[in-house]
C-alpha cells in the first residue's frame, strides 16, 4: 500500500505492507490527514522514530470486532498505553511509561492507505461534523489540555505567543471558551484569524514596557528559544508560562528569573478528544481559516515542503 | 563604622558611614549574622549590586519611633516594597516591582555595625529562641515558601536534591512538617544531618533506574545545571520540580522533556518568617548541626573564604 515513511529520509512508498488487526483493534482507512510540525521534527531526528508518519486523521473503520464501530467515521487518541500501570488506570495513557504513540514512537502512523488503532482509542465523529473539521481534533485537544491542567479565571490576563498552527489552535479553543486573551505574533494574515474570532491581537514588534511582567498566563507556542524568553518576560511574578512547543534541542534559559519571580513553567502536551468533539458538534469551531491547502495523498512530499513555508498554516492530505 | 562591602571587590572597611533612620524605620545592631551563597554570588556580579552585603541576621533595635520594638531582639524580612502596588497590597512585598532587598538590591545589607529596616519588616524573636537559631529564620523561611506555593500531600514521594545550606534548610522544614522525603546528595557528613532528623538519605551515585521518573515532587537545591537535569529525570510525569537555586548564568535545558511529561517547574524564593518562628518557639528546629564555624565580625573575609569550601555548611559572624 501507499505510505509516507521516514527512515533516515522522508519517502513516499507504494509497497508498504498493509497492517492486519489484532483483537480489540480497528483497521482504519483515512478520509483526511493533517501534517503537524511534529512530523517535520521527526524528519530531523525527533524521538529517533522510523516508520510510517502521521497522527492527525479522520477515517472510516473497515475491520473491527466491535460492531458499533464498523463502517463508522472515527477520530482516535494517539497514545497507546499498556492498560496495566497506575497512569493507564487513571486514564492517563498519554503518560504511560510503556506507551507507543501513533506515527511518533514505536507505532506506525496514519499516513498510509490503512492503519490500525485499539478500539478503545477511537471516538465516533458526530454526523454534523465535516471531515475538514474533525481532522483538527488532535491539535485542538492539545490546546484544550491547558484547561485540564490549570484554572484560567474569568479576569485573568492571558497571552498566546506564536501564530503558527499550535498558537492558532490555542486561540480557537480560548475563543470558544470565552478567555480574555491577546494573541501575539508576526503574521497579519494569521493573526487576522484570531481577530475574526473576536480575540485581541498584537504584533511582536508592538510589545512594550507595559506588557512586561503583566500577564497572569502566557502560552508559549513559538517553538523557539527567543519566543520562550519573550514569554518569560511577559509573565508577571507568580504567573504561569504554559509551554506547548515540543523542542528537541537543548535551549538556553535564564533560570534566575524563574526563581526570582516564582514563575510556574507548565509543560503541556496531548489532550482528550471528547470536549473538542463536543465543541465541534455544537458548531463552535470553524477550522476552515486554518486550512492552507488540501492535497491528494500522492502529493504528500509536496505537502511537507509547503508545511515548511512561513505562510502555511495547515496542509491536509486526501487519500 | 565597620562594614563588609562589595564594590567590584569584597572589602572589610572601617569607615562606612553609620546610617540614620527615617520615620517608620528601625536602627538595628546585629547580634549574629549568616553568610549565604547569594552573598557569594553577588561578589561574582549577581544583581549588579554594590554596597554593604548581608541579609541574614538577628539583632537588637537601638533606635525606632515604635516603642514596642525598642531594645528588642528582632529578625527582619529582607524585601522592602513600595506599599502602593497590587503586590504590596496582597502582602507580596517580595514581588513588588519597585522593591529593594537588604544587601542584594538597592539597599545596604546587615554586614555592618548598624543597619536600618522599616519597622513593618521586623518580627520579635521569642525569648526562648537563641541567637544561633534565630539567625537561620531567613533561609528556613525560603524553604517554608514551598508550602505557600504547593500542597504536599501526606503520601507524596518527595526528593530534595543537593545537600548544601539550602538543601539542608529544606530538609529541616520537611522533617518538622512530617513530609516523607529522600535527601539526595554527595556528602555523608551533610546527609547525616538529615539522617539524624529521621529523613531518608541517598547518595547521588546510588540513583538507579527505579528512581527515574518516580518522584511526585523534587526540590532542586544544587544550583548546578547537572543537578537541574538530574532533578528533571527524577520527576514523574505531571510531577513538580521546585526550583530553589538562584542561578545567574544561562543554563542549558531540554525543554522537550518538560512538555512530553507535562512537568511543572516552579520557581521558589523568599518566604514568610512567622511560621518559621512558630516552629522555633516550639523547639522544633535545631540549627546547631548547620553551623560550621562562628567567627568574629573582623574575620568576615576569612568567613567568605571558608564559605567557598565544600565541607562548609553555614558560617556565622558575631559582631
Amino acid at each position: 500500500m501507499k505510505a509516507i515513511v521516514y527512515d533516515e529520509e522522508l519517502k513516499f512508498v507504494t509497497d508498504y505492507k498493509k497492517p492486519s488487526i489484532k483483537p480489540h483493534e480497528a483497521l482504519i482507512k483515512p478520509l483526511l490527514l493533517g501534517i503537524c510540525n511534529t512530523d517535520e521534527e521527526i524528519t530531523k531526528g525527533y524521538m529517533g522514530y522510523k516508520g510510517v508518519l502521521g497522527h492527525e486523521f479522520v477515517g472510516v473503520v473497515e475491520e473491527c470486532d466491535d460492531k458499533s464501530f464498523m463502517g463508522k467515521r472515527v477520530v482516535g487518541e494517539i497514545n497507546l498505553g499498556c492498560k496495566n500501570c497506575p497512569e493507564c488506570s487513571a486514564g492517563l495513557e498519554r503518560h504511560c511509561k510503556n506507551r507507543s504513540t501513533l506515527g511518533i514512537f514505536k507505532k506506525d502512523g496514519c499516513f498510509s492507505e490503512y492503519f490500525t488503532l485499539p478500539v478503545s482509542n477511537l471516538l465516533l465523529v458526530p454526523e454534523n461534523v465535516e471531515d475538514e473539521t474533525a481532522v483538527f481534533v488532535e491539535p485542538l485537544a492539545a490546546a484544550y489540555e491547558i484547561f485540564e491542567q490549570i484554572q484560567i479565571k474569568p479576569k485573568d490576563k492571558v497571552a498566546i505567543l506564536g501564530d503558527g498552527k499550535l498558537g492558532l489552535c490555542v486561540s480557537m479553543i480560548f475563543s470558544a471558551l470565552n478567555v480574555d486573551y491577546t494573541h501575539i505574533g508576526k503574521h497579519s494574515k494569521k493573526l487576522s484569524i484570531t481577530k475574526n474570532l473576536g480575540g485581541k491581537i498584537k504584533f511582536l514588534s508592538e510589545i512594550n514596557e507595559k506588557d512586561i511582567k503583566s500577564y497572569d498566563i502566557v502560552v508559549e507556542a513559538t517553538g523557539s528559544t527567543g519566543g520562550f524568553e519573550t514569554s518569560l518576560s511577559l509573565v508577571k511574578p507568580r504567573g504561569i508560562l504554559v509551554l506547548k512547543s515540543t523542542i528537541a534541542a537543548k535551549e538556553g534559559l535564564n533560570l534566575a528569573q524563574v526563581v526570582i519571580d516564582e514563575i510556574t513553567i507548565l509543560g503541556s502536551r496531548c489532550g482528550q478528544f471528547e470536549p473538542v468533539l463536543r465543541l465541534m458538534e455544537k458548531g463552535k469551531i470553524d477550522t476552515k481559516p486554518l486550512i492552507t491547502k488540501v492535497l491528494s495523498f500522492d502529493e504528500a512530499l509536496l505537502g511537507f515542503e509547503l508545511n515548511r513555508k512561513k505562510e502555511t498554516i495547515k496542509i491536509l492530505l486526501k487519500p
